[in-house]
């Protein structure tokens, strides 16, 4: 019972991936989105949108990678995708919190997330920049379905999308093309800054 | 481009669930949580606890579905476990509301979620019986850590636990053990009622 234990522990404890806010507002505005939520929606994007993949990719691994992707955050925070201060130490926060969080599960589980999450940080095999994509791309389907609210409210400008994105089409050229058609209708409707 | 566009809508139409609140309390008994979070835990749980399955499982069909399995209660409701008015008119609600929901998707998409969905409510396969087993088991977890919250709050009876319950062994022996023993601590700490 004692690996069973452990394991109930860490399910109990990424339950605080619940409380961690992100800055992107609910399709409807009402709210902002948390952590447990986005995870959710990415996983479920995963399934669906895996045949627009630039290269075969395994969901045996990109489900696992987005359910965890961000339970670093129950320790380091949310780092808002435009925060450049919070960005410069992001890495060495989440460090420190992979090891306390995925210590928690038994050794080879442990050991699997942590090797996953750090596939997805170094973002090189089909797996992780495909996950890259479905994370860059839910927020910008909730934008665009709330009216631009968190690009407006943040001042957010169409280099900053694009940097962030600059790999995108990497993972995935259709939902890239798809995600362009949508910064340009929001820079028409004024939410995002066309420079 | 019409069938990525669909899909698409579909995404943004589901972050519905993030609204649909249920009666089981977050870990720390701050708020009660939503259907997106506790599918999101649902489906780390099947990752994590997949070897505790009586019968091997296929993750590729068990994850889908737990990511799914809530979805007709964007148009139905939650409809709370010891709820008995509710549940006589359960299967109509969600009926419909899988006939709308899973009916936005292209067609083999929208058949191959209405599949797992039913199969899920039929509790027959191995598949389902899992997915049942983590759905049973996760709000028990969160009741645990919430001090039995809702629980108490519903006047909850240990004989509606285990009436629940009755199939949980058959998806895993050792999962309903392990949840006998935390029905066992509520009894004695006043949370559950003896009956």
């Amino acid at each position: 019972m004692e690996r069973l234990k452990k394991q109930m522990e860490f399910i109990i404890e990424v339950d605080k991936a619940k409380k961690i806010i992100r800055q992107t507002y609910l399709a409807d505005a009402s709210r902002k989105e948390d952590d447990a939520e986005h995870s959710w929606h990415l996983a479920l994007m995963a399934v669906l949108l895996k045949e627009y993949a630039n290269e075969e990719v395994d969901l045996a691994k990109v489900v696992p990678m987005v359910l965890i992707h961000d339970l670093v955050e129950i320790d380091a925070g949310d780092t808002y995708a435009y925060d450049e201060a919070g960005a410069a130490t992001k890495r060495e926060r989440e460090t420190k919190a992979a090891d306390r969080i995925f210590g928690l599960l038994p050794e080879d589980q442990g050991s699997w997330f942590r090797t996953l999450w750090e596939e997805f940080e170094a973002y090189e095999t089909a797996e992780a920049k495909f996950a890259h994509v479905l994370d860059n791309c839910q927020p910008l389907l909730l934008n665009d379905a709330s009216d631009g609210r968190s690009w407006a409210e943040h001042g957010v400008k169409k280099s900053q999308i694009y940097k962030r994105n600059e790999h995108t089409g990497e993972g995935s050229r259709e939902i890239w093309e798809y995600m362009k058609e949508l910064v340009d209708k929001h820079i028409r409707l004024g939410h995002v800054i066309d420079g």
